[in-house]
């Protein structure tokens, strides 16, 4: 008997009126509604309909170009116990960033969230990167890159002991005796290098024991992080090969952190375009890519590329552009240009268009049965467990992936028809973490 | 024609099962539900009901004494995102803490709060406490009293001006132009003595322009913070002549800050036991009070009055204390039992009962009328502008208020018979901030 197909993760990556820059453009986008619950409630409504694991919020502490689009508006953990409230099965994962919070607001915030939501909360620990973040939080300028994951290293050890500071059963609500059993909850007395905590945390232990820890490392510490402590990871995979490599390397160093890798699902950003017919996918594609603003894009991608581009035929094929090696710039989004370029042969617009909606992630056009595909190669080749899908336009892109590419996968035996468990922790497959108390 | 009665404002203080000590202890006690949100949004639906100003949470950073009660469970801001979406009209304050948070945060998470739930956010400024809390976030020991204030003074401006970093009119959702207008985002640049923030905040003006400012200022540079920014305040008074001195205190201090007295309402403590009868009442009091664990109130009473109370008669009268004056332990606690004592002459077991709900805040015990005469009393010979109900049990002691003492006020054309403003801001009669930009 063959082994039974692997089960697809996935989640909705939630983030303003879609991923695409030009998204909030459209005439039927939900632009007005950026600052209305009422809005991400439906979102995880529809996400949680299609039965996706969770829905996933980024963060940032700086304003950004208010120009150019919706970048943030409600604060993440706010929105997401107003969320928990409109949902019954769905996880939801909220960013929080090492940097700018203390260890036991962090326990803390999602402790109470965890309880709110029954167990379906997840904590996306980054380490922030703009120096326009950093100056919102007292810093003159954002702490080096080894600095701030030297202080997320002993962050995220400080959160887990705060959540194991109370006991599972600590809470005796013994009327003639204790509310609470004081010798199952117990201090942390944490002294590092950068944390005085004392503890124990004010919230019961959360009913998931720890709330499902997600990771996107890419560089080298943040692949050790990663190794060491999460349960998930988001990651940015352009194609196969690229997403193969990082799963082997993850893979083996959470082996070699004596963690079970099978546990830990990596999820790369997926942007897909989804058509009852690919003509119609990639019209919908086309659609957004005309709303970009010309100028702007073209000023941007001169910015990326080091040269004047405002010249260049938008309809025409991308001018050659200097090797990898003798660009003199920034290297990383300048290789994501060439990677583009040689591999997909857009035009100029199409190109702008490319970077505008999710750059070096994984770019998919297609019917939903060519996406389910996609999807389930990946998965069979050692390139992912799942997906964080990151829709080029919201609402429309995540209706359209539950209700069309959903069903294809359900059909295909490679995901859940409905819940089996009520917490994030159970829908990853993840166990509960033991009360050391 | 005679001037218009005043108008009652009136919020519910929420504290876990109640403001008694003992509360918890009951039978009938929700002492399971104290991390299920829905008790929460029950309390606030029921408050909404009564057509209340406000719920008002308190919050702190320790978990204090587990085996004597529900202390903190659920982390406030959280609680009230999901009780903004179980509610339409009601006001929502939460407790921030100066001390613990970065302005950037605070600004960001009560803006977040205000979007999400249509302009009904209050945000109860408090510097801290105690050593426990600090040495949760990295400090050995509290800072003194003055130095918590001036950063509370400094915190307070930089959250004001990232609330006004974004102009009402920003917003422009334009689809051939921006999505906001930069010149109507600006950064505040503030580089003071405890905080640098560039801003602006990732978050457009919070409906109210401000969410509401409360304030429980009680020693002098409390008062000070609360005269020059306070849009309403909470206040310990036990009784009506302390009541008038605070509240004439704080109106002088008012007007001389350049501010109309008559918009700050000054909302005192009530402690309300609520019966069909007086008899009732005190049976329900009686009945709280006998819930108490004897040994261990007897033992903190003994630390309150520095000798040994274990031997006390618990039905007799309390035996004669020295005097203020000669008392060498701490004086505030000590003051309040003296008054007790003078004022109400109660047996030993009545005195634990008083301190073990409220201490040194308004006690009423009595039918719904003679509660609703208490507390017009205290508005008409200006000692309040309204009441922060402290119901010593919960669920049952709000709904009692709110099924018997409001109507009465009602009746008296003393409280709205429903809302007529959908703001926090509009319930307390507070003009909306104007947009600097």
């Amino acid at each position: 008997m063959p082994a039974p197909e692997r089960q697809v993760h996935l989640n909705l990556f939630i983030f303003g009126s879609g991923h695409h820059k030009a998204a909030w453009r459209h005439p039927d986008s939900p632009a007005e509604r950026m600052g209305d619950i009422g809005y991400y409630e439906e979102l995880a409504r529809t996400a949680e309909r299609g039965c996706l694991d969770a829905v996933f919020f980024a963060d940032g502490h700086a304003a950004g170009a208010v120009a150019e689009g919706p970048w943030w508006f409600l604060e993440p953990l706010t929105a997401l116990a107003a969320m928990a409230r409109a949902t019954e099965r769905i996880g939801l994962v909220s960013t929080v960033s090492s940097t700018f919070y203390t260890p036991f607001h962090a326990a803390r915030m999602l402790a109470s969230l965890d309880h709110i939501s029954g167990g379906r909360v997840g904590w996306n620990v980054v380490t922030s990167m703009f120096d326009t973040e950093a100056r919102n939080h007292g810093y003159e300028a954002m702490p080096a890159h080894e600095e701030r994951y030297a202080r997320a290293e002993e962050f995220v050890d400080v959160v887990l002991r705060l959540w194991d500071s109370w006991g599972d059963t600590a809470l005796r609500h013994d009327r003639e005796g204790v509310f609470a059993d004081p010798g199952l909850v117990r201090p942390v007395h944490h002294r590092g290098e950068h944390f005085r905590v004392d503890g124990p945390l004010n919230v019961p232990r959360p009913p998931q024991g720890h709330p499902v820890l997600f990771q996107a490392g890419a560089s080298e510490q943040g692949r050790a992080l990663a190794a060491r402590r999460a349960e998930a990871i988001y990651s940015v995979a352009y194609d196969l090969a690229g997403a193969q490599e990082y799963y082997r390397d993850l893979k083996s160093r959470i082996r070699r952190a004596g963690r079970d890798p099978r546990s830990v699902a990596i999820m790369p950003g997926l942007v897909a375009y989804v058509g009852s017919t690919e003509e119609e996918a990639r019209a919908k594609q086309r659609e957004l890519d005309m709303l970009l603003p010309v100028e702007e894009s073209l000023r941007q991608l001169g910015m990326f590329v080091e040269q004047d581009c405002t010249g260049w035929d938008l309809d025409g094929p991308v001018p050659e552009l200097p090797p990898l090696e003798e660009f003199t710039g920034p290297k990383g989004r300048y290789a994501t240009v060439l990677r583009i370029i040689e591999s997909e042969r857009p035009t100029v617009r199409q190109l702008l268009g490319r970077l505008a909606a999710g750059g070096g992630h994984r770019t998919v056009v297609g019917t939903p049965e060519q996406i389910a595909d996609r999807i389930t190669e990946w998965v069979d080749d050692e390139g992912a467990d799942g997906f964080n899908l990151m829709p080029p336009s919201l609402p429309g892109g995540i209706e359209d992936f539950v209700d069309h590419v959903v069903p294809v996968l359900q059909k295909r035996g490679r995901f859940r028809r409905e819940y089996e468990t009520r917490t994030l922790r159970g829908h990853l497959g993840l166990e509960r973490p033991a009360s050391p108390l």
